[in-house]
């Protein structure tokens, strides 16, 4: 009992002039300088969700129960018309088995994780020929067929980049490259790991298949791993390599998922909300700390930081979509229940917590005083004005459903895909200052727009 | 058949004066600089046996794979006296399922692997209420029977260090962290991994039980795991901790394991030699990379390089010590077998891959010249002549045995705990030139030892 009294006395020893100030609310500019040095919210959401659920894997039962977590975390934050907005979807787990094992010429394991979506081998495994291809276009260059009785290996040569745009050069070797060899016949594929670190720690991630051809099963081997294979091709000389794959993943069927939504109501309703935008599921292997939950962290705890500074003209509208990562399933569920409910600007965060270095809009050339207005407001904070224009990320579907205005504040992404999709996206991998700054961003950007009269995105 | 020929055009094009020169065999000094610019005898070493074999867990028939590749590669180098003997081990091994779940107050997975010599769950799992202990002095402080049913927790602090001290202070959490709990009652023991990485990869490791006290099953979380762990109880806010652990390791009675040696015989074998060690078995769960299969490649390649500069007076033996890992049997085994053929001085390369920062003996005083000229030659390479009494690693028992010269050739053990037991010690974590920074020192201290006409550590 008395370590709460001694504490208080401390805190009343630490600000002793407390009672003696009438509170003013702060400025915008002080509320997010505040969130600079010593936001709380964005840390204890990502912390809680990642501790008190885990992984979220999109339409299991840990989704929910990350949805429950966060809607109770927002009513207890204040917010307003909290809900968690169903949809259906199509789910897919990755089973318990997830085994690779060269056989000859060289025996050893190897670490391998199940893409999403793909099919499984059964308990007993499919045992066969590798055949390596080191790009998705050697791969396509494959003559139809030749990969008959095959399992595809397809590698790339991804690195770090501060835009993270390598993921759009190496990204392939993933989206299409299972599908492509099935088409030509793979019995299974694996992958390297699009990813640029160097651990025991495969990436996942949705992996597509065309229309008719049915899903193999396919994984990721972990960048070592994938290293050990090649090696293996040239110290085989010729020799077939021979591997065990065994990978059971399960299709669930129809199962339900949800967006959660809650709100800061504005001074004046009847005017179109500001978006703000992330994903609360991830993917099973990891805790979904950089990808998403600090992003949900982020978003929440920058409207909590602008009411601070007093209630906004436009409500501010907190969506965590859920299933991003298999589909974009709760993005396009929101933008079809919402579409007539017009935005005045989407803005999402999705890339980690690192710092944010660029401002982007798509209303630089036809609102240019409320473009500048923004990069002015920012500069202080590290980040500068870019020139290309905003597309927005994947859960804010409904700003480009309904051509609103859109603003991407780019994050630091040089070492997010050393941890994207892997085990290794947990809790300790976020820098709180780096947190901060992207809260203080996202403070003072949102705080101009929700208290913006006019049309942010003039009509053409 | 067109290619070696152009290949050998192209290499007659590269040195086009090399038939008109007289080879003249290099100094040691010249034989250790060249190691330094472009040895490939370590790489070649330590690529080929994580390549070719892996993982080479001590008594199994990997390590055996292990064994006889070293064999054949020392054989393939020229090494002369190339053996495998043999001796018998009591062998643990894994097990397939390594599973740790919370079951509440926060369900979610966290991932674990399990301690070596430790006992088996059985697959169905054990379920139990979670003890935390920061310490292991707070596990010796519990009272005794007070974990009865219980699964311990054993967490510690541990940091990088250079010389990697700190091992000495957090290992205790697995040496004997679950003995300890085992006698207090605990059904089964958890610990944070002893390491100071951030990846879902566990460092496992030996665990100790004492005379009369039944091993009980243990495993070790990975840090971030641990993290997570901790951060659960800081948030139950006294609701039990309940976890269901499953690890299903398997005793496999006796086998055999062996000690592979090679030589490079000395202009006069009657002298004792120069022992240089490294061990040749790893933990099953990574490829044995930086432990120790650089170390082999280390002091292999050393070996060849001083043969390059001449016959050396004495026989320089290598020793790839098996069963290190479980408990130094190999060099237990090597220096029972051997204990009549006295060295004259032990090394041993087993501390990952990163470069040689300090020079120790256990003769600077009484035989100041040797250690002073070994310092003084090994300066060039950044190596600083240390004052502390060298003591030698695990695969010399011998020279602890006979109480002969010993010298240490201290690593930089700043990340060699990010990488030790883990899944990730991996080729890619080593550096190539570091690597052979390493092959230089080595190279230079051999070559002066192997020619050394006196005693190196005079008799007292």
């Amino acid at each position: 009992m008395h370590k709460p009294v001694l504490a208080l006395a401390a805190l009343s020893l630490a600000v002793p002039a407390a009672a003696n100030i009438t509170p003013v609310p702060p400025t915008l500019e002080e509320a997010a300088d505040r969130a600079h040095s010593s936001d709380r919210y964005a840390w204890d959401f990502v912390e809680g969700i990642t501790t008190e659920v885990g992984p979220r894997q999109a339409g299991t039962e840990a989704e929910k129960r990350g949805r429950d977590w966060a809607v109770q975390w927002l009513k207890a934050q204040g917010f307003r018309n909290v809900a968690d907005e169903p949809f259906e979807m199509q789910t897919w787990v990755p089973g318990e088995l997830h085994k690779a094992e060269i056989l000859s010429p060289f025996a050893q394991p190897l670490v391998v994780q199940p893409l999403g979506g793909t099919a499984s081998t059964g308990p007993e495994g499919i045992t066969a020929e590798v055949v390596y291809f080191r790009t998705v276009d050697e791969l396509r260059a494959a003559p139809d067929g030749s990969l008959t009785g095959k399992i595809a290996y397809i590698s790339h040569s991804m690195t770090r980049t501060q835009d993270g745009s390598q993921y759009g050069f190496a990204g392939p070797a993933r989206w299409v490259g299972s599908g492509i060899a099935a088409q030509k016949g793979a019995v299974a594929t694996v992958i390297k790991s699009v990813g640029t670190d160097y651990h025991r720690n495969p990436h996942t991630g949705g992996a597509g298949f065309p229309d008719g051809v049915a899903p193999t099963p396919a994984g990721a081997l972990s960048l070592p791993d994938a290293a050990n294979l090649e090696r293996m091709f040239a110290r085989a000389k010729g020799k077939p390599v021979v591997m065990k794959l065994t990978l059971t993943p399960q299709l669930l069927g129809t199962t339900t998922s949800g967006n959660v939504v809650g709100e800061i109501v504005g001074r004046d309703p009847s005017l179109p909300p500001v978006l703000v935008a992330c994903h609360i599921d991830s993917w099973w292997n990891g805790t979904g700390a950089f990808d998403d939950g600090a992003g949900c962290g982020i978003v929440a705890a920058a409207a909590k930081h602008v009411s601070h500074s007093g209630q906004p003209l436009r409500t501010i509208r907190v969506l965590m979509a859920g299933a991003e990562e298999v589909g974009l399933f709760g993005s396009v569920a929101y933008s079809a229940a919402h579409i007539d409910e017009p935005i005045a600007v989407g803005l999402e965060s999705d890339f980690g917590a690192d710092r944010i270095w660029k401002f982007e809009s798509n209303f630089r050339d036809s609102n240019p005083a409320l473009h500048a207005k923004i990069a002015s407001t920012v500069a202080r904070f590290g980040v500068s004005n870019g020139t290309a224009v905003a597309t927005g990320g994947a859960d804010i579907n409904i700003a480009r459903d309904q051509k609103t205005a859109i603003i991407d504040l780019q994050q630091d992404g040089t070492r997010y895909f050393d941890l994207h999709h892997t085990p290794d996206d947990t809790l300790d991998k976020i820098d709180p200052v780096q947190l901060r700054q992207n809260v203080a961003v996202w403070t003072q950007v949102v705080g101009i727009l929700a208290n913006e009269p006019g049309p942010i995105l003039p009509k053409e």
